[in-house]
């Protein structure tokens, strides 16, 4: 029995603030273990040509919308948040390397805190080092492993994957075969996951 | 103070169809009346190149999704959903029509039961006249009025209005001049309305 639900993200994306701070709790307490899997999700969103920059209108009304579930969550969210972030996608490479071991989820949980509290974006040569140190790893060691190949292509392995399921935003719960997507539905997901334990 | 939240919709937005068929009883319940107020969605999504079927990948998504809901909220959907629908936006004028005096709830629940529990497009001509016989209208009379040029600039003047409160979907609840978008925001706005009576 499957009892370990995927959860496809990307740092960058807004509501995967929501997901990083909350899921984890809140899938624990069904017995829901999370697998977090950063993707390349700007890379789906151009094939798409479904980049929120494209519509100005929309983007202002989600990051409005962010703003307010924030609150209802009872989380930080310093205006103006920044954005678009890591564009060199190096902070999504070191949290495939964290999600290669066990340590994916405080790597996010640390960039996403400064980036949404403290106004500091999550590919911060600062932020990240500071946060690898509070993880006990060695910066310089773990940033020189996120920009070799192999990192580059596990993010793109990690990609294909995603775009398998029909992913095309984050958050994405992944049960069998069933997506949900965006924080507002874990609990969908995690109703359906205890509805079809066996996926 | 204001007591009356405004609903934007379209004849043809899938998710509306759970707004139509539960909003009003959520609302009662926190003391605040809905007006219905349909608009030309298409116009705008094509204004801002958001047309769902640009993206079938999202598009696939988002029929699974409601489908899914659906259950949760314990209304039929029968698949496949007859998909787009209304292409000369006669349903939608004769919701105008029906917004202008106090039937335009009654006629899009009866429209959206026959498009998702009877597989009936809502500008299918016997689901149009069987709905307006059941409220109590004539209608040849609403047929030909739904058709006249006023009816054209009544539904254009509220794309109008939507457009300029920052509307880019629907359903879309209005409250002061907070925007909350999709079905699934219902909670949020309520929530949002109690905590702000003033608007």
């Amino acid at each position: 029995m499957n009892r370990t639900m995927d959860v496809f993200f990307f740092i960058g994306s807004v509501f995967t603030y929501f997901a990083v701070m909350r899921a984890e709790q809140a899938a624990a307490r069904d017995g829901i273990a999370l697998r977090w899997r950063p993707f390349n999700l700007r890379a789906i969103l151009k094939e798409q040509n479904n980049v929120p920059r494209n519509n100005p209108v929309k983007l202002a009304y989600s990051m409005r919308d962010a703003v307010r579930r924030a609150a209802r969550h009872g989380l930080p969210f310093r205006e103006p948040l920044p954005y678009p972030v890591d564009p060199g996608l190096r902070a999504n490479r070191v949290a495939s390397l964290a999600a290669a071991e066990d340590w994916c989820l405080p790597l996010a949980r640390s960039l996403y805190t400064g980036w949404f509290r403290d106004s500091i974006p999550p590919h911060d040569p600062g932020l990240l080092s500071a946060t690898l140190l509070q993880l006990g790893k060695v910066p310089d060691a773990i940033l020189t492993q996120a920009d070799a190949p192999s990192t580059h292509e596990r993010l793109a392995a990690e990609t294909d994957a995603a775009r398998a399921l029909g992913i095309f935003g984050a958050p994405t719960f992944v049960w069998g075969n069933e997506i949900f997507w965006g924080d507002d539905r874990l609990e969908d997901a995690l109703a359906w996951a205890k509805a079809h334990p066996d996926g």
